[in-house]
């Protein structure tokens, strides 16, 4: 069990635990479904590592718990669109019913809507700073979100359909030939603009200079390529508890991911590779990296 | 034919044909969705309200462009989703198939989605002004949008149901008192804060202070409702031709609304009632309204 920043997951929680959505009866059964999806669990990789971040730049790490908090809103909002039948057709996320099961698939796409909208007007009421600071950093997170981030990756899923999945045995490199740019385009987009933007948005806040900033950045950037690999070679190899949904949904659903491109040995291979490009850009900050080190070790040795 | 500012219209046309969504060729489909909902005409309501209250209070309409074709974004995003099966399971707006019927249900959800998204990037982006000013303007914004405006209006629109709806002939009264209630409260979430918006919005950005914004709120609100029980009035009276879809759509869906509480003839009572406390909130605006008078009497005389 590799350790995790405990202490910073734990103000996460406590934050998430409190938040309200519905002010008044007629909307309650609406904010419910949207606490039912966001306190269903799960490591809060994007905020802990937004707190991280905070504390690596030298701010407290409570001070950026709204711009946190806006992140894992806008993560959960995504998880309740993706599992809609329309999308993914999910039925378990976590070990429980998806939102759409539970609570109808208008309500559904409604919860997801009404988190994005909460996420912005938390980061927007909530988040404390120079004010030219807080627009910046709610402009990157909103940008990593957009059709240049989150929304335009799950686009680039939907539409690419099951082309390029077609490698088996010998044909894994060859495949990779034509399928590895859209694959790194693609979850660039999908996750690997909003893990970014959970540590660049502390240090906009913290008002980083660019220098520390691209420091950063690279580390980001490495991070969120191993975080899809680990999470591609999961789906296979992941048992349905330690999943909490059926293992092999990548397969099913036909798309392209590390391992149907490169098969699981390569795959494992490339998150080791991932791992230490990583761990060797976070020793180029000019700051402590300790939570970030265990984040990022931990990313790489999950199950689940 | 009621005047209209047309003026401030042609500068909201002009920038929106100008938003370009899409940065690469892999999300070049997602941008095209999102234009062709985005330009499906209409008048504007919104961004020119927008602009009108920025001449209002003093400002050069064309400054406040940013933050009112971020509202525009904002409602064409909620007919998309508001279109889909699991929701009104409308196939026609303004003459047109909707989103979900051109491009499939994933793809309207998302194109939905990146307009919310790419509204808030506008904002925060390209809005100028002092940045405690934008940020207070697009709190209000979002607020407008989130569980206390839009998107909890939309949710108590589908969970309503047919409660509300059984009023006919001399039943009127009765049931008025049973639903008028949750009539106005509905349409107070679903649209009314979002117009309201589109007036407070240039003006917080304009640094107006409490004192004024109370006289301009006075008359955000009850413009409104105005536009509320015209819309109510139009889905029974408008031709399928001006509606742009087939008329009597509330009804089929056995919709809550003025007409179905109230019934025609004292739908149109109020809202020449809603008209005229309208024009008083405005004559006791202390700065120039002509703008905002034409809209006013545009809304409450509109065919479509």
């Amino acid at each position: 069990m590799v350790a995790y920043p405990d202490d910073l997951r734990e103000l996460v929680e406590h934050y998430l635990g409190e938040l309200r959505f519905s002010e008044r009866a007629a909307t309650e059964g609406l904010g419910e479904a949207m606490r039912y999806s966001l306190l269903a669990g799960g490591k809060r990789i994007r905020p802990v590592l937004c707190l991280a971040a905070a504390r690596s730049a030298g701010a407290e790490p409570a001070v950026v718990l709204p711009a946190a908090a806006a992140i894992e809103l806008i993560h959960t909002y995504s998880l309740i669109h993706d599992d809609l039948p329309a999308m993914d057709d999910d039925e378990l996320r976590r070990g429980r019913a998806t939102s759409h099961v539970v609570y109808g698939e208008d309500v559904a796409i409604l919860a997801g809507d009404g988190l994005f909208a909460e996420a912005i007007r938390l980061f927007s009421e909530r988040q404390s700073g120079e004010p030219d600071r807080v627009l910046a950093a709610l402009a990157e997170l909103v940008s990593a979100t957009g059709v240049g981030g989150m929304v335009g990756g799950q686009y680039r899923d939907v539409t690419l359909g099951t082309a390029g999945t077609a490698a088996s045995g010998g044909e894994h490199e060859e495949a990779a030939g034509i399928g590895v740019d859209a694959l790194r385009e693609l979850h660039g987009l999908k996750t690997g603009r909003l893990i970014a933007a959970s540590v660049l948005v502390p240090l906009i806040l913290a008002g980083a200079d660019e220098r520390a900033m691209g420091a950063y950045r690279r580390f980001a950037e490495e991070l969120g390529v191993l975080f899809q690999i680990v999470d591609d070679i999961l789906d296979v190899t992941g048992s349905d508890a330690e999943l909490g949904k059926p293992h092999g949904s990548d397969e099913r659903h036909g798309k392209l991911t590390y391992v149907s491109l490169f098969g699981l040995e390569r795959a494992r291979e490339l998150a080791a590779e991932s791992h230490a490009s990583a761990r060797t850009a976070l020793a180029a900050i000019d700051a402590p990296t300790a939570d970030l080190e265990l984040i990022t070790d931990f990313i790489h040795t999950r199950q689940r």
